[in-house]
């Protein structure tokens, strides 16, 4: 393995492409899993320049919205859950205060139109930055093998932001 | 819908927080789903003041990497593809050249040992730039009823980059 140079930590910008529309105004309206919340619709605004990016993306039935968490607060490296007792780092869970704020959510993809996309299952704060959006394709994101580590078979609800 | 205001578009800095080491130097060695080639296998070197934030990583069969398509070449907004014969949006594809170069693999973790992870089934060019890694977590990341889309239940292998 290549020895990491002093000082090569590159930055990189990333550019808002739209806009997520949610009925969630604040964290605490918000469900952790849209899954949970089937009813919760949103709009996904993408801005009117990226529209051709849209091609045939109401083929697929999910997407996986990309956006930057941009209420979180300070970043912890590792914190206590309320699902048990034990400490967990950031990179082993999806908490929102993390390095690099950005958040992903798949949602169900209802109807297009245009540069709009209507979804449900949406589990995203108002207002929140979209930053890219890909298609949730199963056969690939998929692991039939994969476990649910530390978060076993709890429902998986740690508190809103703000709430610990 | 909120009506968008007019230059506000935002910006967000994102920082490297380590590197994806691999065996695959060119984009033509590199497959396009690692799960097509399991004996692929890789290091993700987090860079030394996160680790604390790995805590707990080794719980879970499977994580998700988040990097920068640092080899990337021009943005198009619609392609075609050598699957079929019609145009695809970049944001109904999982194309490398898009706004926002943001990246995903879904990669098995073998081991890990401080601040290094041992992975395999990887898909990602050597000294990637890493910029999260999130746990893959089954219940929440599979979506039964969900569909391929336009890749349908073909063998989705699209040409490498720089292959067009």
């Amino acid at each position: 393995m290549s020895v990491r140079v002093k000082n090569m930590k590159k930055n990189f910008k990333i550019e808002q492409i739209g806009i997520i529309h949610s009925p969630y105004k604040t964290k605490n309206e918000c469900p952790i899993q849209g899954q949970a919340r089937p009813e919760g619709k949103g709009q996904i605004e993408l801005f009117p320049e990226y529209e051709k990016g849209l091609e045939t993306i109401e083929t697929f039935s999910h997407i996986i919205l990309f956006y930057i968490f941009d209420q979180a607060e300070e970043i912890k490296l590792s914190r206590l859950t309320f699902l048990d007792d034990s400490p967990h780092g950031v990179f082993a869970s999806r908490h929102p205060c993390r390095p690099n704020s950005i958040g992903i959510s798949i949602v169900k993809l209802e109807k297009r139109n245009k540069n709009i996309l209507e979804v449900s299952e949406i589990d995203v704060l108002d207002n929140t930055p979209l930053i890219d959006i890909k298609p949730y394709i199963p056969k690939f994101d998929f692991r039939e093998k994969a476990c649910n580590g530390w978060t076993g078979n709890k429902e998986f609800r740690p508190k809103p932001l703000g709430r610990e």
